[in-house]
């Protein structure tokens, strides 16, 4: 019997508890346990200044080999020198000696707050009470203690049939902006039992995460995904994917849609947010032409607030494309809020204002700039810039 | 008799009057008249998008000289077809018709709304208005012409002695954010009674450009400058400044000072902000990388939420320096509020929490990274992210 979300592929246990890392007394430990040694990659931020448990497991994970992940949250373990690798160390080390694995093979993640050492005290004993209650089950467990500012967890899964087996991918993640700031706006972590070489999964991951994780900005501080690990561990018994083909595009479209889903998930609880934004380039030229629009309309603060205030404002839609570098002609030009057409080759179109309400009001918002050049779409989303996100961010750090 | 801004050098007389654009009655055309023709120098917006007036004054002032500027607030004349261009050249033509000179001396800027088109009736009385309204003591009015949601006019000019003659740099400009989404953002209009070649009129403003108006953000909409245009009438009576040399750069370095002062007004002016906030990158190894950080830092929401915040949370301006793209050794970097150190050699350093809080209440805030590596510094203005940036901004166009 599997559960929901990282347990709903077979082979796969986890939990989450508290450990007193959080002041609030909520769930901040979370491990995932592979019943065995799984194939594993991973994709990490790019950013220059890196936290302590974030660099353990970029080296360790090279060897393509995982066994478990364990994520705290309350405390990133960055920037707090040589005492950070120590105590990422110990963590792997730690979990390690209760699973009866090597510690290269324990995947870590930190998430909270910059400049502060971990509490090895706490974590020690967080670990040691997840392990004791590791079950198939325990998927939202562990998706709730990931969490920072996030306001729901966030869960997915998707099974399929691949070489007459059934097949499943499960997955958590969190991320609702750069919280308390951390290295670790966002993670997310990927399980399934089906049979693929490490280097195809590699592949694999990198491939979806260009086209979900890395397609969300909630504030621009967020361009490029923090961590996302994926361990596949084989159990769904089918012949092993080792070549690019029917099976591996089979399992690409659905690690696509379980990432789009969690990513979607992120966007839309970005702090502060009441709507989800999707934005989409149409007929584009190519594709660094329609990631520049897409990047730009995503980060910028007058779209968002716009949408927020329900304002049918494509002024600044146009505005931000025009700005953003990418090459162009503005007129021909078209916008869209939703299906309503706003602007037309560049110039303002007349369109009904209480049909615009109606669009803007709604959860999810879609943006259309046809720049009805070639024939390359692309879209990227994210969500609108409130009130609450200024409360959220300006408070102070205790 | 001088009177203050642009009108405080040698010739040159202006008014700002209410002719019915903005609804609130406020002053919304502004004229700027040299006595004699002046040379003339622009930089413009970088947007792929641009406004009608906008681009007749781009074209226009190729020729290196201008008699007037006319500035409309409250309709930016922009996405609105051939029209906008008819619109603009009419402009020119009703304003040269009444100072007896060429319409491609007139140049034009209009800021506001986007996608609506100019009411010329109106556009035509206020010309009118204000062209019986000119004089040496007008710069005030003009410079309240041009404000949209500016909360306070800004005017600055200096005088300083070249070749044994008193000469004047006066100044005036617009801009808190990206308003009721329009191309301008910011203009600046620069005067002076100095006598300088065209061709080096346009290189110290480029130059100094760089240094003040290219260096402010507001909300990341607004990455270059929209519009300045300088006007150098001559009457001053030097002998021509026409070779770089001990003259030209007193006038450079006067013409930075007030170019500076009012690029800082512009920042400590953005929309709903509280506080002026100073970013220098010391001891960097290039200009590129002290540029790619200090725009980093500038745009980030979370840096400027808290410093809004008095929150003393330098991972957030660490982490913004880390994702820009800069080469860095994150190791090695100091990050000081003011002149606390809170960061050393990348690493949490402890600081007095109050003298941090002290720091951050005041009116302007300076942040500094300190890279240690070779001697490039550099600096930009931003202002903090409050919530009335989103009142503002998150309102109807109505």
């Amino acid at each position: 019997m599997n559960g929901t979300g990282i347990t709903a592929p077979k082979g796969f246990k986890a939990a989450g508890v508290s450990c007193g890392l959080k002041k609030n007394g909520n769930k901040d430990l979370a491990l995932l346990v592979s019943d065995v040694e799984a194939n594993a990659a991973g994709i990490f931020t790019t950013n220059t200044v890196k936290g302590h448990s974030l660099m353990w497991t970029r080296e360790k994970i090279k060897n393509g080999k995982a066994k478990a992940v364990v994520i705290n949250s309350g405390c990133a373990n960055a920037c707090v020198g040589a005492r950070g690798d120590k105590d990422a160390e110990e963590m792997a080390k730690f979990a390690a000696s209760l699973l009866d694995c090597e510690p290269e093979k324990v995947m870590l993640g930190s998430t909270g707050v910059i400049g502060y050492p971990l509490d090895m005290e706490k974590i020690k004993y967080g670990i040691k009470k997840a392990f004791e209650r590791l079950s198939a089950d325990g998927a939202p467990d562990c998706a709730q203690a990931i969490m920072t500012t996030d306001t729901f967890p966030k869960q997915a899964s998707k099974s399929f049939i691949l070489d007459g087996k059934k097949v499943t991918i499960g997955g958590m993640a969190k991320g609702s902006g750069m919280i308390h700031p951390n290295m670790a706006t966002m993670i997310a972590i990927l399980t399934t039992d089906v049979s693929i070489s490490p280097e195809l999964l590699k592949k694999a991951l990198k491939t979806v995460a260009d086209s979900s994780f890395n397609r969300i900005s909630v504030d621009g501080d967020t361009s490029v995904c923090d961590k996302v690990l994926i361990l596949a561990n084989g159990m769904a018994g089918n012949s092993p994917i080792t070549s690019e083909g029917a099976e591996y595009n089979i399992f690409l479209d659905a690690l696509l849609e379980v990432s789009v889903t969690l990513a979607k998930m992120i966007a839309k609880d970005g702090e502060g947010a009441t709507k989800l934004i999707e934005i989409r380039v149409e007929n584009c030229s190519d594709r660094a032409n329609a990631h520049l629009i897409l990047n730009a309309v995503a980060k910028s603060p007058l779209v968002k607030t716009a949408i927020f205030g329900n304002d049918a404002n494509w002024g600044r839609i146009f505005t931000a494309a025009g700005y953003s570098g990418a090459v162009f002609d503005p007129n021909k030009t078209d916008i869209y809020l939703g299906d309503l057409l706003v602007c037309k080759n560049g110039t303002a179109y007349p369109f009904d204002e209480e049909k615009a309400l109606e669009i803007l009001k709604k959860d999810e918002v879609t943006l259309v700039i046809d720049l009805k050049d070639r024939n390359v779409c692309d879209r990227m989303w994210t969500c609108d810039l409130t009130y609450d996100y200024i409360r959220i961010n300006g408070s102070y750090r205790t």
